[in-house]
């Protein structure tokens, strides 16, 4: 199963992809792809080692799809690489046996030295690609905001999780990402409200969610724990007594339900 | 004066963007301009009404850039377009006897339509050649993360305000910011933290920021009244007894100065 995380910037996308990443991989073969040139996912796992990003690989990009990153955008992408040899070069292994394994897109190394657009079509092409068996899972954790859905970065998933805050900016986001993943073809999608301090505003996200004619698969709670593994740099999973990760295996018993 | 405001996402960027505009509009022209394709800096100042983006102006776009928007990269772009007339034809007034306009650079309209880089050559351009009285301000609201530095969308601004919060992942986009941004040539960057909840948190975030060679312009308190006017959809300068609003009244005075 193919698993995307999107929303707004700062909703939570990341702590939500590691953990579930993290819970997931208790059972099942996981593979975590930061698609976010901001990246932070391997950080928030705690991983503070090198990873080869996707966009580094410039021989590989060139030879597949036809352009390098940040090259002029004269080139014409070709948008069928081959990439079944792919994930074992890029990824590294993360706990539980080598059961997750993570991967990263791809930063801007250089002030001006181009957009993210030909690691994104590698990316599009390696999601497209890759066959799942029914014990493994990937999670995408998107980058902020709509513009992958301009780029279709995410169009072979089977799921796409929007979440969302209390608040209309968000909510915003979401009413975008709905109509632009229609127009992509992803079959699912669902919503998680994040950092819900009480009540009304639970009350609130879930009904503009509704007016959306979005489904809430879960809610999790403002929690300090949050703020801590971030200030510490370890990740949630670290944890597991606190409410939002006891929230996010909720939302995992769902996912797999 | 050109300022633009970057930052992970979620961290309050808009908030920021739009409250200071409301607030250098009392005395000042101010010009905001929204340069992030999730776009929520009109509906952030209670703006409900239609903005014509620059992306959808196509004719104007391939007339000055050789490229439309969402259109193959198979174009090059001209690289300086004559912008002149743009801003009135483009923007919006706001409050305040017309000091305060709105421009918004663009969106996602159809999942799969493209990226957003024509429409950021067109915003780069218009910045670049865009001169200013002494009582004039422009006022960027970035998209989240970094891409735009590839993109150089901001080079030609004075001032690169980086927002961050209490958490390792917004100070390591500000590292990333600082590392890029001087790539580019900015010449002047500071850094503005927002959502704190005690002096542990703010200790926390200005030691980190320190240590990134960088300057702490103003720190702003986590405040239900921002979450209450996200939820209301009215600006944050309507309570402007709140602690937020009082916070960013005060880096308004500093960046005066």
């Amino acid at each position: 199963m193919k698993i995307a995380i999107t929303g707004k910037g700062g909703v939570g996308k990341t702590t939500l992809s590691g953990t579930l990443a993290c819970i997931l991989s208790q059972r099942y073969k996981v593979f975590a792809i930061d698609a976010d040139p901001d990246m932070n996912l391997a950080s928030s796992l705690g991983i503070t080692g090198p990873i080869t990003p996707i966009s580094k690989m410039k021989d590989l990009i060139k030879e597949r799809t036809g352009a390098e990153s940040g090259s002029s955008f004269g080139e014409v992408f070709k948008m069928n690489p081959k990439i079944s040899d792919l994930p074992e070069s890029l990824s590294i292994n993360y706990g539980n046996e080598g059961n997750l394994k993570l991967l990263v897109m791809g930063t801007i190394d250089k002030g001006g030295e181009g957009c993210i657009c030909p690691a994104s079509v590698l990316l599009k092409a390696l999601m497209r690609n890759l066959i799942l068996k029914k014990d493994e899972y990937i999670i995408l954790d998107m980058e902020a905001g709509i513009e992958h859905l301009g780029r279709k970065t995410a169009e072979a998933v089977d799921l796409m999780i929007i979440v969302v805050e209390p608040g209309l900016k968000s909510i915003e986001t979401a009413a975008r990402i709905k109509k632009l993943a229609s127009d992509i073809g992803i079959p699912k999608l669902a919503c998680v409200i994040n950092k819900v301090s009480n009540e009304k505003e639970e009350n609130f996200a879930t009904q503009k969610i509704k007016e959306l004619g979005l489904e809430v698969i879960g809610s999790i709670p403002r929690d300090e724990e949050v703020i801590r593994s971030d200030m510490e740099g370890h990740p949630l999973a670290k944890y597991p007594d606190s409410a939002a990760f006891k929230s996010i295996a909720k939302i995992a018993d769902i996912i797999l339900s």
